[in-house]
């Protein structure tokens, strides 16, 4: 099984948060799926609009999340969020921790499918292509 | 000039709002794109993802908007937004008023391009075709 | 235990999809959790803004979410969203259930506690009011 | 008058985009508001939860804003946001220029109010804080 890793600060801005003076818990995936990117820009070497076109995919949905929240977040934190990639034959996993001053606020795991357009145009899951899992080895 | 109106009522929820309590203003700007879509949705009596099939375009980006914020919405508020558009050639002015038991709190004024795909992709403008024109008539 | 039941209607928007054409999967739990305030509203007979100063508490953050993407919506999409609760004793357990035409596309569980202020103005855990369970056993 | 400016750098994300591939426009203000946050927590050397606080205010909310939108951007693209303010009595006037590979592709002016909270819990405008300008002029 292939995993890597990546690391990314992101700050908490004020249209992030709520009449609760927390974090709305959606923006939560904003920067998950954000972070999910920024790995896959990392290890193959281009942003994901080049990826689209270079590997000839539409995507990578996801099938399954599932998020614990530990510790609030406020307007103004700088928070930094670790995500490692385990990939399996058509799908990946994805765990992301997201943490404040050294205090885990936030856990989560993904599943997600690697999809392209069929001739009609849906999407339908795709084996993730051995050019994509080679740059994970490396 | 053809006119065409239409009115919706919008719930502000509790995600739209921010630390102050009150809404954090580029929903605004959520809302009156979906008004925007409603109106055309009513018009042309198809939602806008058969709409860009059946009139083969790409969408209708903004190229200028103004907003004026009069008073401030809060959560459970449930506004009613009054949307007016105007066609030139081959953009549209659009007028929006979002209001609160009765009284106006934004004002909002658009101009957009209706836009389609040349043959490399890219986005261009083109006259907005007689068929659109004849059903803001009606 | 408590149970009690809500179902809305909510419209897929252009802003809420993604440049594969549909929804950006940040967007269903903006959507979940403004069902699971409607859902209070509807059993507390007020709006948030007036709950909270009703029940003198500050929110039901978020501990826990589960979700599963069983199939994409898109923008047009009149969805259904049915929403169901089971109380503890200061947490409860929602269960979403969001479709279209009938077809299950995304399942959704949360865990939420209910919170007050304490002196310092940190949010913290509290029982859930009995004036709150009394209302969702009508 | 006092000007202060100030410039960072924002990555388009995908969860940014519509179906069209392009910037869903709300999200530019999103974008704004976070820029001014930023300009005025480099002038008063704080972030906004503490620059509440120390100040003594409830915000800075926007009574007016106008946008032009001049070229697209993309998912992937890094802008650069480029930000001036000029401050009245219980007002200030910001300007933001968003521009990709030194293309400018978003103009944007806004006047916000100072506000406070009266004895009642309502926000009403008051005049910028001495302290507050002070630190502009340095």
């Amino acid at each position: 099984m292939t995993t890597f890793s990546n690391s990314r600060q992101v700050r908490i801005e004020w249209g992030d948060c709520d009449p609760a003076g927390i974090i709305f818990y959606p923006r939560y995936f904003e920067i998950f799926d954000a972070s999910t990117a920024a790995l896959f820009e990392r290890a193959l070497g281009m942003p994901k609009i080049s990826q689209l076109k270079h590997f000839d995919f539409a995507g990578y949905p996801l099938v399954r999340t599932r998020a614990k929240f530990i510790r609030p977040t406020r307007f103004g934190d700088d928070v930094v969020v670790d995500t490692v990639v385990s990939f399996g034959r058509s799908s990946f996993d994805i765990e992301h921790r997201l943490s404040h001053n050294g205090n885990v606020c936030v856990e989560c795991s993904e599943k997600r499918v690697w999809v392209v357009r069929d001739e009609t145009g849906r999407l339908k899951s795709h084996p993730v292509p051995d050019g994509v899992l080679e740059k994970f080895r490396m």
